[in-house]
């Protein structure tokens, strides 16, 4: 019996009730079926993560009515039998020397149009394409876009359980010295929390130090972290198959009156965003919220990323919270909701917490404080 | 300046030949340009690797004549500036906000073919196809199969030094105990012994002994090794950029007749697939070598994958010795020969090494006992 820390299993069950969904999905949206290459769609529908991603075709085969068909090499057949998912699967497995389009174009409607992983390989997409030319292709997130959003009680459970393990990490982040140390010291310093909080792949560790937190792509560097410095911490990875992702920024020692204003400012837009959360609303909408109070105080130009995305199995995935974005907020949806004001050469500020859609509004899943932490 | 144990630093100007080259062939073959995603091929043509493969696109445009260009987010231009091969390239950012197919279709030739990286993004595919419907692909493997395939003098220092590594690694992991711990504690000996040695990145630690060494991709798992155990050891990584591969079969105690003979047989293959190397044979005389000999003792349906594959940047890369490839090898080429025989629920064995195409032959790059070492 699992611990009490412990989330109960998914079962070969669990993956058969989402693969049936999905390709119910599929239909209803008017496609023939889907292709699922390795990676989270393969994971999330199978429970299966070949031990690496290469030219070899790996794809499952979906669509309502037909029993699920993962084509495998054969060097790989052995370990995706293991899958928790395998006993909701047929194997249908290819040597080196088979042409693995000439194996999977059986199980395709030869005029059909699918909806396949995005991130499937390209030369994968050219083979069907060449092999079966009356076939057509969306991405999955375009085809689907809800396929792995809308999250269940026991994606939910896990996604909770990650956002506690990032905000233990933050509590005792703020107890280190930071004065003095490198920033990849800190950053060592977030991986080895993450992990000590059940973190099973820590993805991202970002340490961004006075000028270094203005570039919000920056993750960690040799620079010394000094007193005076303004630092950007977002960090986040995988618990129990589920992500946590939640940035802070930190003060080394006391703020000046205009690096206070700042951090005030991405606060309120932060709260703005989390505020404008609630069923219905349109995912522009989160980012047009956050987004209007920093324009408001003159910083909008300053915010050049948009304002969230969403998270399941993986840190970073669909929906995204931008202009532009109409898909409408549901129940059981987790995102971030992360504004910044980045001021080049001299120092960023970024806000963010995971944020799940409930019945009536939004319920934040990181509940560490907002406030400029003082660090030493 | 370097340390005699450090290569000389590839310079911008060794990115501007490799990407002028790269167009060239590509005008060559009749191709409008190249597209290049993040990877192994933008790695190889601009030394540009970004902190983490996302959806959001970032590629290369080759066209012969044309400036090199690499569209890229916004978010991660200050990281692709800091690319070696920058100086030689001009960056075309994108923000979230905006279509990045809009801002890569002016750079195309709105009806020519194109090259484009094996793995670049199914969903960045197809976007390009809707945008420009009378551009046409074909995957960079298939259009330019030599793209990366023939290395130069420093490339091929950096191969043979990688191999150097890998060797003293089997030196070494032949004292440590074998007989009562655990397949995944002799891969942590073989990881810490490759970084020891130099590599900067270790991409796969196999220890297959007994049932688990007759499943070729088997990594290694919590099987306690016994005294009696053939163990197959397959490891590799990265150093200073480029890749090694090496396998041998070692034995806990003394080996039964038949094991040393299947052994001798694996062994016997391994040397014919190396001696057929020489200019102007087919990648699949390789594999025919080597198949012969496996196929003439009685274990040809037990020999269940190719016989080797290209290395370079990455530890696994074309060109591939099967049936049914017949590029011409070239000097310079650098793949692996590995031929197995697996007889499952009992042992396997297999030998590996990387080869080099010479003038009048081929070098192996690998120079460790080929004999069935006895462990303890």
């Amino acid at each position: 019996m699992p611990s009490p820390n412990q989330p109960v299993p998914f079962t070969a069950d669990d993956y058969r009730a989402r693969m049936t969904r999905a390709a119910e999905s599929a239909a209803a949206a008017g496609l023939a079926g889907l292709l699922v290459a390795p990676g989270p769609d393969l994971v999330y529908l199978t429970g299966y993560r070949p031990t690496a991603i290469t030219e070899r075709l790996t794809v499952l085969v979906l669509a309502a009515g037909q029993d699920p068909v993962l084509v495998v090499p054969t060097l790989e057949a052995a370990d995706a039998e293991h899958a928790v998912g395998a006993p909701a699967l047929t194997l249908r497995d290819w040597t080196d020397a088979k042409d693995p389009y000439a194996v999977t174009a059986p199980l395709l409607d030869a005029k059909g149009r699918f909806g396949i992983s995005d991130n499937t390989w390209a030369m994968h997409l050219l083979g069907l394409q060449q092999y079966l030319p009356g076939t057509s292709y969306a991405s999955l997130t375009e085809a689907l876009p809800m396929l792995r959003a809308v999250k269940d009680a026991a994606e939910l459970e896990r996604i909770t359980a990650a956002g506690a393990a990032a905000d233990a990490t933050y509590e005792e982040i703020l107890k280190v010295r930071f004065a003095g140390r490198k920033e990849t010291d800190v950053a060592a310093d977030l991986a080895r929390l993450l992990t000590e909080y059940g973190h099973s792949q820590v993805d991202f560790t970002v340490v961004g130090s006075g000028p270094n937190g203005a570039n919000p792509h920056h993750e960690a560097g040799s620079r010394t972290i000094e007193r005076g410095d303004m630092v950007v911490l977002d960090f986040g990875g995988l618990k129990h198959g589920y992500g946590s992702d939640t940035s802070r920024t930190v003060h080394v020692g006391e703020p000046t009156a205009e690096e206070q204003r700042v951090h005030d400012v991405v606060r309120e837009a932060q709260e703005a965003g989390c505020n404008a959360v609630r069923p219905g609303a349109a995912c522009q909408d989160i980012d047009r919220a956050a987004r209007a109070v920093i324009t408001e105080f003159g910083y909008g130009d300053r915010f050049i990323h948009r304002t969230g995305h969403g998270i399941g199995v993986t840190t970073h995935e669909p929906p995204y919270m931008i202009e532009g974005e109409e898909q409408p907020l549901v129940p059981g949806m987790c995102f971030s909701v992360e504004p910044g004001v980045y001021l080049p050469g001299r120092f960023g500020v970024r806000i963010e917490d995971i944020v799940t859609v409930t019945e009536d509004g939004g319920r934040r899943l990181n509940s560490t404080a907002r406030e400029l932490a003082i660090v030493e």
